[in-house]
């Protein structure tokens, strides 16, 4: 019963931070009509890709702070609902050049308005002495999260490739052991 | 074009809080077993509770700032799977006391560790001289916006008032209207 007595609801980060991403979320979800209204991701991908037209997905995980993984899902479903088109980039097979279609300028349009809304409302809801630190700290934590993620990645690589090296070792002291021991079978007794 | 130019991404209050919150949620949803993940909603609601076993719907508003319609309709789920239960209390037709259920208990436990997780990271990602002052910004968006909430709900009902009172008078006038017209019929022309 420790951890239950120190919990505070009202002192919780993480319950504070909902809390108020979801004041965010609804600001922005009303500027826009029901049935047409875009997620905050959907929007961070359509304005990234406005202030940077023909991006590729490595700079648009940069800019959103969404993982690559993610990110790959949601710029296929938004392509398929046509709010982006993706074109081969010359000399790169891998790489993407993103662009808005008509119809993604038009909803990161009329999204954007619903942005700017929630973030006066967010904003308004701090003295103006404050507004520049509380910024500056979220800033903080979402370069953090992308540190650690990035770490984190790293990390799993590293394991991955300890992993397959160990692999490749044990199957080459198999084949040795397979080799001693047909050789065995062949010398005669004596 | 105005309005996209003068957008960044990377300062959107809105848009940093869903990163932050994104990150809370993640850390949050991963103590807990798949199939029985509680939402961030569902672990206030738990955890406002075991703080206060036998507290009614209005206490609940209040500690959670989840709006009393939304609330009232995530209780009654939750009572449905068996996490709480709801008891009649004398004198009062309309207020429930609302305790957890040993599988309620057990839930909020498992979760707790998530959420004690999921707030040390969040702080852990900002310098100790700033953890305080960003816990009190957060703090005050909450506050600001049950406020704001309560205004709204008041302006409603004050406009709905307005309109009762409006349509009751109309009604009234229109009854002395027919009563003078019935009286003209039954006056003889001159």
């Amino acid at each position: 019963m420790g951890q239950s007595d120190e919990f505070d609801l009202a002192k919780s980060p993480g319950q504070l931070l909902h809390r108020a991403q979801q004041f965010a979320a609804d600001h922005f979800a009303k500027a826009m009509p029901k049935g047409e209204r875009l997620t905050q991701r959907q929007f961070a991908v359509l304005a990234a890709t406005a202030a940077n037209e023909g991006l590729n997905q490595s700079k648009l995980v940069k800019t959103t702070g969404i993982d690559r993984s993610t990110l790959a899902e949601l710029v296929a479903r938004m392509a398929e609902k046509d709010f982006l088109t993706r074109t081969k980039v010359r000399g790169d097979a891998r790489a993407n050049a993103i662009h808005l279609t008509e119809k993604g300028r038009a909803a990161f349009e009329t999204a954007l308005t619903g942005a700017i809304d929630a973030d006066t409302a967010i904003l308004d809801a701090l003295p103006k002495g404050k507004r520049n630190n509380f910024l500056k700290s979220l800033t903080r934590i979402a370069s953090t999260i992308e540190q650690a993620e990035a770490a984190r990645k790293a990390e799993k690589k590293k394991a991955k490739d300890a992993a397959k090296k160990a692999l490749k070792k044990a199957r080459k002291a198999k084949k040795a052991a397979e080799k001693l021991q047909k050789n065995a079978q062949k010398t005669p007794e004596t």
